[in-house]
């Protein structure tokens, strides 16, 4: 396990909590295994190592692949768990290939509670690759049917493809939750308590689901939010789907709206509003509020 | 319980299996129990009654209503448990609270598989009519802690605006799985298989929702829905919420994103698009698709 | 006249300078050309009087025709110039109508440059009623073919239903224009001038127009906009314009999305954000910004 | 000239009006002035040549700009007008500047008008090379003072990327005009005449522009735009102007709104309104239409 953080750190747990010998090498050498990356790969045998790599999506992967290409030997396996994009996928199987390592794209959901209800896990690669690394998907994954935790979703690509969508639509089902909150709080006269509603929908409704859970959590830990920023940041799936919709023609308005809402809530002032308000100016003498008026 | 229809038949049938008496009345003389309204109210005793009117919303309820007023008595007790606009809801209760009759509003979440599962019950009306009505809505909810599948939110209107709003995001909800589907779906050369892409998220991540579940029912029944035509009906509530968030000037971006697909699909030609033709062709000698040449 | 301010003024002036006599009434004696709404009725001859209401719309618009209807006679017309909802306009020519007195809805476009250009004009009313007034329209729209710059566009209430929809188009374009404007200006370190190409855009080119120039002139005046406020306010057209689409189920996603990128430039904090910035920390252990470290 | 259909032969035109001897090559000899592009470039003194590119964009646009690196001398100039992505500009112009060949990138707006009225010109390139090809820039532009009809908006990319901001726009400005007619449509019963009114916007309103006249001529040719079919292509620049709004966090809802339009505007059916309705069906045993009901 390459990259022990958020994610990495609490699948070394889980794997090992399954039965499994796990040896975890991180920089950060306070809650590394090992003190280098080749020596993780000397702790296993030769073309039968299985190396999962769970760093930050771009350079540091790339820059993580490049150093295990050249560690490791044919026969050996690397799986990508990281939020790489599903094109870059293809060219690191590629890269590897050449030195008759095997590759895998593993799509990991579950976040923080992964490490307790399982993880979420789609996978691209070709059969043998997959069933090869099956004993840790198995460890990963959460209870019961495989295929409702966990897919092999097609070839290399595949899994991390799949698991970009899933963020896509995420974004849209967070947007929605949020917006129909906004609604209700606006109408405080009529439903005092917000969390009360939120709270209702938990059980028996078609609104229910993981999602609306966390919101509950939320709002009993810090009802109005007054604590947290009106802040959000979008870490790449959420862009990277809205290109696909757009490369393939699919009309994508949910994910679009819920991509555009995540920018604007990042920005200071907002240079297009800035241009309707001048144009209201203009043409109706529309009074302006002037920037140093704020 | 007066409508017997897809949701009123299968209350009667969940609140008679928690031991209460249930009289139900439809227009439909095959499923009532009794022949005619005036009768079910005879059946009750005066001052103590309670009748659930389940019929479709705006003029059925209406006419409903109204003749419940004649027939009541003072003490009794409406419950108007159909999709009815919450500020219909407030005019309702004026009315009956002339005769000296009580009304609550009941949005019910659940759909066909409420009498199972039990039913999502938002309430709004005095804290009194509610308590006197709390053993129908006990027998109603789903199991579990109560506030996860009940609300008492406010007074009149608050219930039905709870459940309008429930309805709004459920919009969103959909269309964001539906676009994540359509991704998928246009991308076949990489995920030969989508239905096995969304039943993998049924466990462990993060937009696992019974909304999903029942997605995965739908793809495994009819896999690329074929049998199923792309048109959208729309009830009510959508449009209600997105209503509300512009009197409120609250963005909705999804909601509205939803509903306008809605419309979309249930166009047989959009005037609009024949427009945006239109002006290429005459800006750009675009050639334009004649009407005949679909 | 019965109101000049902005609009009102002008258009007091501009029918004055096709050599008719006005006679304007505002409750700002300092530009009221009489003491009273009695006075400036007493001014006119019974029954020939055509009385123009150019005041707020709402409840000002609704108290100044209640007004004129206990002050007019019969055969006297009143024509609404203000930016009245149309379904009212329906109602105050039913209430007037009860006195024998006329009345026309008149929709005008053109702002703060009208008085120079002529004001784009929309009527609804009856044939008769219309023609009487055509007088006034002629003075009051712009040079050219009449029906470049005027309409008789149905029955009462269809002039400001025109103007309505034309002001939520009007949305739409505004906004349009704003976000590529932002897009350009994001990257200044390939176009350094934005005010330069958006210049080059006004002859010649498929989106030239008057906004354009506006726009224009508001960059020259101000580059980079750094004086303005990135806060729109909008005025009512554009909510009951999407409104409308609502009630006739036509999709307006540009429309929808102008107008609610006005209402978040408005907003201090958004509570949906508040919702999005708490589910990502919630599942993903994300970090949130706090709403003290702004 | 190189291409000489709908765009290169207008322009010939317009260059030779000006006094300009300009040859044209097309592989259609029906039009061509030379019968090879060889022949082309052998008419033209070595080191002074000037060629303009206006063939379709993507892999015809490269095959002839290879063809010309090949033909042409150190101190050419090429000059590429067509729509190509502003990304594909710096490698073009790196390929050429290896050979000493310089390199302008063009957009150019107007589409069959502006042989008689002009062509807004956007460039990018070195001070040198524009100012080189000016006259011919001077012959194409617009009447008026040339900084309202041209810009030179940076180095080599700038032309296009603004010419591609300036389509983005065009979608969201025609979206918005389609919408606002399709909402005036759908209430014939109080706005019988559309036309009227959208002709009754050329003079004095704020939305008048060119292209509001050219949907009044779309109009007057067909109303009610029964002969055309609402099916609306789209070319490319939109799709690059969203993922530039994607690339730099720029929030770009009309524009996204009007490009997925168009998407659903050419699809047979929506996968993702199949799915919609799948799970109406599912939750409310809501009735579905079947495909083959329609």
């Amino acid at each position: 396990m390459v990259g022990l953080g958020r994610m990495g750190g609490n699948m070394r747990e889980r794997i090992r909590a399954a039965g499994h010998t796990v040896t975890g090498y991180d920089t950060d050498p306070a809650i590394s295994d090992v003190p280098s990356l080749a020596e993780l790969v000397a702790a296993l045998p030769e073309g039968e190592r299985i190396a999962w790599v769970m760093v930050p999506a771009g350079a540091p992967t790339h820059a993580t692949l490049e150093a295990l290409a050249a560690l490791l030997s044919p026969g050996d396996l690397v799986i990508e768990g990281g939020n790489s994009y599903y094109r870059d996928d293809q060219e690191n199987a590629a890269m590897l290939a050449e030195r008759g390592i095997g590759y895998v794209d593993a799509g990991i959901s579950g976040g923080v509670w992964g490490r307790e209800y399982g993880y979420g896990t789609m996978v691209g690669g070709s059969a043998e690759d997959v069933e090869r690394a099956m004993p840790i998907f198995e460890a990963l994954r959460p209870e019961g049917p495989r295929e409702e935790g966990f897919v092999h979703a097609g070839p290399v690509g595949a899994g991390h493809f799949s698991k970009m969508v899933h963020n896509g639509i995420e974004y849209g089902l967070m947007q929605a939750y949020a917006e129909g909150y906004e609604i209700i709080a606006s109408r405080s006269d009529l439903v005092p308590d917000v969390t009360a509603v939120v709270r209702s929908w938990q059980r028996g409704t078609v609104v229910r689901s993981w999602l609306l859970e966390l919101l509950v959590d939320a709002l009993e830990q810090d009802p109005g939010l007054a604590r947290i920023d009106d802040y959000a940041a979008d870490s790449g799936e959420g862009r990277w789907t809205l290109e696909e919709a757009i490369d393939n023609a699919v009309p994508a308005p949910t994910i679009a709206a819920a991509l555009f809402a995540r920018f604007s809530s990042r920005q200071e002032a907002s240079p297009a509003m800035k241009a309707v308000a001048s144009l209201r100016e203009q043409f109706g003498g529309h009074a302006i509020r002037r920037a140093d008026e704020r």
